[in-house]
C-alpha cells in the first residue's frame, strides 16, 4: 500500500493551477475532465519530487467537502475489494469499489473523517 | 521549491497513528512535541514512496482549521524571506517567518484560503 497523492479542493482549477505553478514552481503534469461527475482535477509536482498535489474542482452536485481543504488522500492497493472490507470492518466506508477508467476506486474515511481514496490500476479493463 | 509533505488535522494523535499504520501500512517516522504550540506532530510514509504524510494535532487555542482536514501543504524553499514576500505581493500571508529550530518557516495562503507553509533549512542556527 502506497500513499501517492493529496487532493485538494479548489474552487476555480484555472486560478489555482496559475498559484502553484507560477509562485510555488509547480509543473502542471496532465489536466483532465471526470466523465462521472463533470468535475475537473490537475495534477502537478515540484521538480526533482515524487509528491503528487492534485488540485479538484466539482461541479456543485459533488461538493462532498465544500471548494477547498482536503479532498482525499490516495492510496495505491494491489486489491481494492480486499483493503475496502478489512478496512470497513472498523471503519467507516464512503463508497464502494467500481471502475473508473483502468483503476477500481473505493473510498473509506479515517477516524477523523477524512476520505481515503484506495485505488487499485488494472492492466487490463476487467469487467465488473 | 519543492512540494515535501501534506499536513492534516486530527483530533486525536495515536488514534491517527494507529489507523494510518495499521490499516494503511504506513511507517510512523517520527513524532515530536512543538514547544511553540504545545501541539503534536507525526511523520508518516508507505514503504517504497517519498510522500510524507504529517498529523498534526494542535492544542484548541492553535487549531486554526478544526480538528480534520487539510492543515497546510509543505514547500522547501531557498529564501523564505524572499518567497514570502514575492507571494504576498498578489496573496494573502498568515504567518511571516520565524525561527523554529533549524528551519526558518513563513505561511501564506494560497487563493482558496489553504495554508502553505514555506520552508528553509538552516545548516547552522541563525539568529533574527
Amino acid at each position: 500500500m502506497k500513499f501517492i497523492y493529496t487532493g485538494i479542493h479548489v474552487a476555480n482549477l484555472e486560478r489555482a493551477i496559475r498559484f502553484y505553478t507560477e509562485q510555488l514552481g509547480m509543473k502542471l503534469l496532465f489536466k483532465t475532465q471526470i466523465k462521472e461527475t463533470g468535475g475537473s482535477v490537475a495534477w502537478l509536482r515540484s521538480k526533482g519530487s515524487s509528491q503528487i498535489l492534485e488540485l479538484n474542482w466539482y461541479p456543485k452536485k459533488y461538493r462532498h467537502g465544500g471548494t477547498k481543504g482536503l479532498d482525499h488522500l490516495a492510496f495505491q492497493v494491489k486489491d481494492v475489494d480486499a483493503t475496502y472490507s478489512k478496512i470497513t470492518r472498523k471503519f467507516k466506508g464512503t463508497i464502494k469499489p467500481f471502475m473508473e477508467g483502468r483503476w477500481i476506486l473505493g473510498y473509506v474515511k479515517d477516524p477523523d473523517g477524512n476520505w481515503i481514496e484506495l485505488g487499485q490500476l488494472q492492466k487490463k479493463t476487467r469487467k465488473r
